[in-house]
């Protein structure tokens, strides 16, 4: 196996990564768009709940969210199917797709461990990359470790900005430090229209006093107009539930008692309402208490902040299943790859 | 091979990692103070340029530090041995280390190379990390690149403070970004006392107008000192050769003329003259310009900043390692673990 100069030889005159997206709505569109110019990697795949899209020469952007916006990637021409077990049938028909970002909603909070359930029972084998955020459902990605290891699949979970970017640079930032004594995740989200973010908005209201998934998940519409009107479009979280803290303790550096995570999404306004950071205090081998910083631009989206770390991580993914490297990995204990 | 959960498992009942440091200067001490409370690691052996220190049960900081100010680690009694080939005797002395922290002053810039060389023909197999600062010195490790690999080495190099932390913080940040346009080191450094860092010092000094490494190596103490004098202690360096730039060239970030790196050092007080940090800036999918920045805690120190990296790179490269994954790495492109 190689390092470093003989890989850059090597991927000079490799074809591109073939990749899928599975789900559809305002995070996959995203995602998709956001592979379409890369060099790397040719996005063949998609599927949302009612159908699927799949072409070995690679998927047309506005086509598939022209079809999308007619009720369904099934009703793409000449490369949709409509089914009702669209992810099943898409893994069964694209057996050369080498790795899936799962741009699903996870609601229920069993959803994606479900949909790596069904991975395994493919039989295929490749790396799939989730942008998860709740504790628990990590948690139930952890019981499958070793089943995804068994079964060829290398799983890289919390790769989206939070968990994701912000955990990686606490990963890093932790290294000057002997101890880890608080991260404190604090962000900031601006979206212009909520619609176009559907189920991550009801995925925020779950984590409000009086909320969980499940009747964030059942809410209509109406009533998400409903609560967003009596908040001014404001959805202030604190101490949410937020994988981070699993994902900082499963890499050794802190107690997920630890890290918190809270912050402030404007439904009704692209700016940011305050600007997203990362607080990591520790105590240094010398005994001093000192705290890094880690802040994003506040012209950066959640949709680059989630979607570009995943692909990152896809790409870091399919280095790891190459060299045979299968199982349960965390965005902090890999490092993402840039892709091109 | 296996994911998370069954490494956790395992890490649990395995022994320390067995590791050594090469330098027992300011930085070399340093590393060695911060790996004593250190349950995963045992610190065994060491070298300076007059002899090393080898023990299998673990070496005590205060008596290696006594011994070297009698001249030479050589003097330790009883693990000690003085030698004109010191780490090249220690190598073939201590077969069981798996790692060692190269905490050379990289003077003459060959030097590192050179040591790497010494391991490739010991026979030994195992793992290698350096804090080195020039681009030119890592080129140099890359035509190693094949060797290491042949001779069963793991090497991971540019892992201190910049390049390292630094560097590794805007590798995770340009996850955000389709493009990167700029990344901005700017560090400050504050020590009480220059000659507790005489190495250290002249490397910095190498940077100036009108020295390079081989006239600041030449530098008595008197001539450093007259030269502080000048400028009241500080040394404000620009446009650096720093293998920041070579690092994220080479993980496919952006080209290396679009990394700078600068700072002050003040030589006469431990507060730094300004915060360290780096500025990522690029533009997202959307074609938005944005800047993240990574910014370092002021109280932690140079040696906190630059051996905690190290280390963490070496624990991640003892995992490569195991895996039988070998060659050349550099920061930029490997996640480092937390040390406990």
């Amino acid at each position: 196996m190689s390092g470093q100069v003989a890989r850059q030889a090597r991927s000079a005159t490799q074809p591109p990564m073939q990749v899928g997206v599975l789900g559809f709505g305002g995070l996959g569109q995203a995602a998709a768009r956001m592979l379409v110019p890369k060099q790397e990697m040719m996005w063949i795949a998609a599927a949302d709940q009612k159908g699927y899209a799949y072409t070995g020469s690679g998927l047309n952007w506005d086509e598939c969210v022209a079809a999308y916006q007619k009720g369904s990637l099934g009703y793409l021409e000449p490369s949709g199917t409509l089914s009702n077990s669209s992810i099943q049938d898409l893994i069964q028909q694209a057996g050369q797709v080498e790795g899936y970002f799962l741009a699903l909603p996870n609601l229920p909070n069993t959803f994606m461990a479900e949909v790596a359930r069904q991975f395994i029972q493919s039989g295929w084998r490749g790396v799939l990359v989730d942008a998860i955020k709740r504790t628990s459902a990590v948690e139930q990605l952890l019981h499958l470790s070793d089943d995804l290891q068994a079964a060829g699949i290398t799983y890289l979970t919390g790769c989206g900005a939070t968990p994701g970017l912000l955990t990686a640079a606490a990963a890093i930032a932790a290294q000057s430090y002997a101890e880890i004594h608080q991260v404190k995740i604090t962000f900031g989200v601006g979206i212009a229209n909520w619609e176009a973010y559907r189920a991550t908005i009801r995925e925020d209201i779950a984590h409000l006093p009086g909320y969980d998934t499940e009747s964030a998940h059942q809410m209509t519409d109406a009533e998400v107009e409903a609560l967003l009107d009596q908040t001014h479009g404001l959805l202030t979280l604190e101490n949410m539930e937020h994988a981070d803290d699993i994902m900082l303790e499963l890499a050794g550096i802190c107690s997920r008692d630890r890290v918190t995570v809270g912050g402030v999404v404007d439904t009704r306004n692209p700016k940011k309402p305050l600007s997203t950071n990362v607080k990591i205090t520790g105590r240094t081998f010398e005994g001093k208490i000192s705290t890094h910083t880690f802040t994003l631009g506040d012209e950066t989206s959640m949709a680059a902040n989630v979607c570009g770390p995943a692909f990152g991580y896809l790409k870091a993914g399919i280095s790891l299943h190459r060299r045979g490297i299968h199982g349960l990995f965390t965005a902090a204990e890999v490092m993402p790859q840039f892709v091109r």
